[in-house]
């Protein structure tokens, strides 16, 4: 396995260059919405990756699938590199323009195209956040449940195949698309899957766009599944004696089959950092925060197998969170662990895993992990989906000291090594990106990326579609 | 929309000879296991679709990934087509040998190779039938709910996307392959996936495998999710007026968000094809046959809701079969439904179908396509996965009669122009093979197919991967 890209220096790209014809066709169509200001290109050019601005040549904003087809129609025509843009909540440096070329802003997409309650279905334009979605449903009785934390746009969350909290029970962005319309990279306009539940006509392209980073079309309308909204909700903390207890806690519950919703951990550190940030008061010891839905009897009767569970590997202090209002106060305070994190170390960036193993190797994983923590004397805390046995640790490095990111780095490495040789894999949710570009290699094999790359060039031939991600062509 | 392929004629492909070294290469490898028999050859050449028997030219036995691989790389070598064999329940022609070529039959690799009890996982070869499997962990207290009907093998599932009566809560083989091992056009084996829960690592290989019925590969290994067995099951019949009443019954069933675990269809047809064939003595109108999983009083809740619903649409004769005995009674007529029906009708084959919609468009199409059956006066029946809008109507049409024929046909590819224009697809499970070629570039628009084209080329630039089948090159 090839070691991460450094943080602080981008592969040497050349950079292309639109022509000018490019450049007064765009202005042409889309007037004040093209820009080359260097404020905006520059805000286009990072996302919450630690690397260097890296600013595309000029920023598009479109309203429709049309008009991402002009733009990537010109790309195509001149060879020039095209991003798709959300909100620029990735995390491993996929937004950057390294090659330069047209970052295509999707963000005033925002129309919540169709919304087909009685199937349990949504259309919506790629630039709607999961956040706008789920207020403009509100009233329907349905909720889309993938909630990685930041308010993503679906778009975003879709080129990397994001999950979270809810995953364990909803399934990923993987298991919940049905269909898309994308601009291809000749800037023609597909579309992929049917509302259908399911299907087996051809092969499944919805799901080779789902995490493909914007590296083969910009998918531009996104059909999701909905679900009702479970007539009882009820969330639970529980205080472990250890970080390991709780994840052999968890394994149980998943091995049990019980239909848990969420099931996530905080080891002292994140529990300490959330506290100093949102005063919540919590006994600071390695904790699960749970949340059940369902009918009021299976709610009831989930939440006590989990509770006989958490009681056999030393689980205590039991709480439940039964109020709207005391479970969004949890939850945000989970959502913003990695704020926290970082505010209770000033002057620190954090490297962030994001490995997944089978769960029957979480403990062994976490285990060894924190013991090359410990030993390295860096600050880090953890947060983990561990239903999906996926976890975060996130090392706390001090802005510009090179030992300690290099220190992370190699800690990181290892882990990525151990959760491949556990049967895992170096991301469970936030995708390759730059930062893992050397990673992938090493976890699938030089005979799938030979195949990814073939899909690659297969599909876009002059390699303009997001350049010098995932895997180096 | 083109027509379907006339079932009595195959396109007019040219056969592609193996070279006699290719031949004695594979004798020299495989001794007994290769043969050129045309009593052999005949049975590989062949499926449950109504097609002239189209014979490969040789079969080869596989007992490895590794012999697997040495087949294909000698085809690959040669450009003769290869086309992977489980146990020939395809019912689409995805088995015929329309370019000659080699048949790799997998059949007897029926190794369950990894059962992963804590992780709910298994890996098994490709030649595992469902049945096997099932058998084999029976002891770990887990399942593998997915269930075609026929004893398929789980190659064959997951290379036309299988799915089945339990897909309504599990899910098809789309969301329960976990992981792959491939060989690819060029005879090298590769890796695609692994066994953690969830990943965002590049292109989702894994999905593209599943559902191009041997057009990009061999599957020779295959990681599967399992299940806990649940601790309470229980079936229930229940009688409606009318088979727009018990579909209206389940579209409120799963809009209300009942786990319901299997949710079959049956019209009066069908009833009386199963009353004859297996003694139910059940009563001769539409049915629903339906099963409950999970805990002893989620069983009993998700019932009674069940029940209160099929009440309003005027169900009645609601029945359980509480014993594991008379569960498998029912369930064993259901799936035998296909003979069923053709036994009722001596002399008759069927042609059927197999379309998708959004659940709340179910009743209409099925209406219409009921109207127009009855109009034609061919004799038909109905089974359904109606809780995922997946339905089956048969006609039986006389053995030889070109006029019958040419009428299911045509009610057939009314069928699917009506379930496109509803946002569905013309296949929830059969897969394209060759009779749905011409219904597969109607649903998906030349967009995307031109898009499946380019991912074929690019990964079997030869196209001797099962040549011939989904689209035409």
């Amino acid at each position: 396995m090839n070691a991460p890209l450094p943080n602080e220096v981008l592969p040497a790209y050349e950079r292309r260059a639109a022509p000018r014809a490019m450049l007064e066709a765009l202005r042409e169509r889309f007037g004040d919405r093209c820009s080359t200001a260097a404020a905006l290109c520059e805000q286009h050019g990072r996302d919450e990756s630690p690397y260097p601005v890296t600013p595309p040549e000029v920023v598009v904003f479109c309203d429709s699938t049309d008009e991402v087809a002009f733009v990537v129609a010109q790309a195509s025509a001149h060879g020039v590199p095209v991003i798709p843009f959300g909100v620029g909540s990735s995390l491993e440096g996929q937004l950057l323009a390294v090659q330069g070329g047209v970052s295509v802003d999707l963000s005033r997409m925002t129309r919540v195209v169709h919304v087909n309650a009685e199937d349990l279905t949504v259309t919506v334009e790629a630039g709607v956040t999961r956040e706008q979605l789920n207020r403009e449903i509100r009233d329907t009785g349905l909720f889309f449940p993938i909630d990685p934390g930041a308010n993503a746009t679906i778009g975003g969350m879709a080129a990397t195949r994001a999950s979270g909290t809810n995953a364990v029970r909803y399934g990923t962005m993987r298991e919940n698309v049905l269909a898309l319309t994308v601009v291809t990279a000749a800037g023609e306009v597909i579309r992929s899957g049917s509302r259908a539940k399911k299907s087996s006509a051809g092969y499944d392209l919805t799901r080779l766009f789902v995490g493909s980073e914007g590296t083969l079309g910009v998918m531009t309308e996104i059909t999701l599944k909905l679900y009702p909204l479970p007539e009882a909700v009820s969330a639970a903390i529980c205080h472990f004696p250890g970080v390991d207890a709780a994840v052999r806690a968890t394994i149980q519950v998943i091995q049990m089959g019980v239909p848990i919703a969420r099931c996530e951990l905080l080891d002292t550190n994140a529990v300490r950092a959330v506290n100093a940030q949102s005063r919540l008061g919590l006994r600071e010891s390695p904790m699960l925060l749970m949340e059940f839905h369902g009918s009021p009897a299976s709610v009831q009767e989930q939440a006590e197998t989990v509770q006989a569970i958490a009681a056999e590997f030393g689980g205590e202090g039991f709480e439940w969170a039964s109020t709207p209002e005391e479970r969004t106060r949890l939850w945000t305070a989970r959502h913003k662990a990695y704020f926290a994190g970082m505010q209770m170390n000033p002057g620190c960036r954090s490297v962030t895993t994001d490995t997944c193993v089978p769960i029957s190797r979480l403990a062994e994983i976490i285990e060894a992990s924190v013991a090359d923590a410990d030993a390295s004397g860096l600050p880090y805390y953890i947060v983990g989906h561990v239903g999906d046995g996926n976890f975060h640790l996130a090392y706390l490095v001090k802005e510009g000291d090179a030992g300690q990111r290099a220190t992370a780095e190699r800690l990181s490495m290892q882990m990525v090594q151990r959760a491949i040789a556990l049967e895992g894999t170096c991301t469970g949710e936030h995708g390759i990106g730059l930062h893992k570009m050397g990673f992938l290699e090493g976890e699938t094999g030089a005979g799938a990326i030979a195949a990814m790359r073939a899909i690659k060039r297969a599909l876009d031939p002059g390699n303009i579609m997001n350049p010098g991600k995932i895997f180096a062509l």
